[in-house]
């Protein structure tokens, strides 16, 4: 049985070793990617994300715990954007995750993730182990991002659901806004919801969502309160999960193609950027030493090094 | 007399065309920032980012009101990656800075900056805008940006020296680290430093500054403590700014060139981006349209559209 066969059946340490496989990229993880990718789609994958200190992993546990009680096998993708040097904060995170199996029996599987310079990026890297997991035979996969910024966002893209998570402190609902997390969330869950400035933050979350554009797909993002800690909300989070789930039945297959071109185009930029430049770096390099001043400007440098890659395909 | 010639003749309505051109991207905002570009090099150009609240605009009014003292002319560039969404809160500091010009007889200008989905993007827009306050004999640019996500991060490397903003509530230094602040700043300021944690803020960065590897230049991030609104430690701030300077001014040219390197690789990734989709977007369609479920694959259809690109320059 090899290695893909070996996910396909749902086996355990073949899906551990497929992860580290398609997260180390190259031939090999796209050669298994493409494998397991066809017998993909069935996993409904929920990203989690929001601020450090919203309390996502403990909404983790108890949407988690949900999914359990109602049967369903669980993925979980723990995803760290950020630099190497940034490990302290997560790995706090990491060992509560371990905690929360130790009472499981199966059913449930956690791997972290926080590849760097992987062909396509950590976007791509996050849906590949989500094919891993998908084509396992895994009901949900749940991605949990840390933090606000670009890798965040795109991560949240290889999931079929985004979650964000905000507590009242975090200030503001203007700083979600800012973020750009208005622009990822299908649901919104305002957790800690116990304290007191609860109300307003959900409050001023709708009134913000009530401001944008309406939604092209007509899918009006729920605001939740909830409180993980307590246990409270998770029925209105999950029903509001739920819910975008339906919408999506309806557009199942549009949805999985839209992702799969946007890995597609990825994909080929990071490839074709990596083979343009290992050939022009020395081109570039030249015509900023050789160059006179007046031609060495940004825009007339692009030309040449466009025009010369023109030429050299051509001749 | 042309529009490069009024800008370098520091006319201010020149100036302020001039922007709206090299904003404006196309073919005439690149034909004046390659008419431009040689001519700049002479401005000091500092990035003032961190995230919301963290007294940026104060800060940048009293960095404004030394550098008028000293005699320079100073150009400020507010720059607003966020979405055409969230232009409310922006707003609010926009009608501040319009306030400090108010009683100057002149030697600032204030332009701000929201453009998307310029042809290198927000970075280079920055950059551009940047050499039009340079080319006119501004002294100093101040680039003030919002928030902490990758845009943010993008217009920092538009400016020599970035100063990092955060307040002791700002919380954990560990937020600051987490969203990539640490890797862009050239310098740290703790603003709202009468605030009793201010004192272990700056412990903290400094002592994570310190767990890094050293840096490849030699450059020690200072962390000074500064008080926007009182006045307080903004001689520190200064003084931390010109040891930056001065440690630049030994790598000047380079320096320059390798932001140049960086803004050409843009600009010909960005030119390469749109020609090629344009061209392929109908092949990427039928192909994933069309194909048998064991061909749509990722990696399969990407290296289908990067072998396609080949065959037709070669045809």
């Amino acid at each position: 049985m090899d290695l893909a066969e070996g996910v396909l059946a749902g086996d355990r340490r073949a899906v551990a070793r497929a992860i580290s496989v398609v997260e180390g990229g190259g031939a090999a993880g796209a050669a298994l990617v493409d494998r397991l990718y066809p017998r993909t789609g069935r996993a409904w994958r929920i990203g989690l994300t929001g601020p450090p200190g919203a309390g996502k992993s403990t909404l983790a546990d108890r949407l988690i715990g949900h999914f359990r009680d109602a049967g369903q096998r669980v993925g979980v993708v723990a995803v760290d954007p950020s630099s190497p040097f940034t490990g302290g904060a997560l790995l706090g995170d990491r060992v509560r995750m371990d905690e929360r199996t130790a009472g499981e029996a199966g059913g449930v599987f956690i791997r972290s993730l926080a590849a760097r310079g992987a062909l396509g990026g950590l976007s791509e890297a996050t849906e590949a182990v989500g094919d891993v997991l998908d084509a396992a035979g895994y009901d949900v996969v749940l991605i949990e991002t840390v933090g606000v910024g670009q890798g965040e966002i795109d991560v949240a893209e290889a999931a079929d659901t985004v979650v964000v998570v905000v507590v009242p402190e975090s200030g503001d609902a203007v700083q979600a806004m800012k973020a750009g997390l208005m622009e990822i969330a299908d649901v919104f869950a305002v957790n800690k919801a116990e304290r007191p400035e609860a109300g307003r933050m959900v409050r001023a979350l709708r009134q913000m969502l009530h401001l944008r554009p309406p939604p092209e797909d007509g899918w009006a993002v729920p605001v939740v309160k909830t409180s993980a800690v307590e246990g409270a909300g998770i029925g209105s989070l999950v029903a509001a999960l739920e819910g975008h789930r339906a919408h999506l039945a309806a557009r199942w297959d549009e949805t999985r193609t839209a992702r799969l071109r946007r890995r597609v185009r990825q994909l080929v930029e990071a490839g074709w950027r990596a083979r343009f430049w290992d050939a022009r770096r020395s081109a570039l390099d030249a015509a900023l030493a050789g160059l006179e001043a007046a031609d060495r400007t940004p825009h007339r440098l692009a030309a040449r090094l466009l025009e010369r890659e023109g030429a050299d395909r051509e001749g």
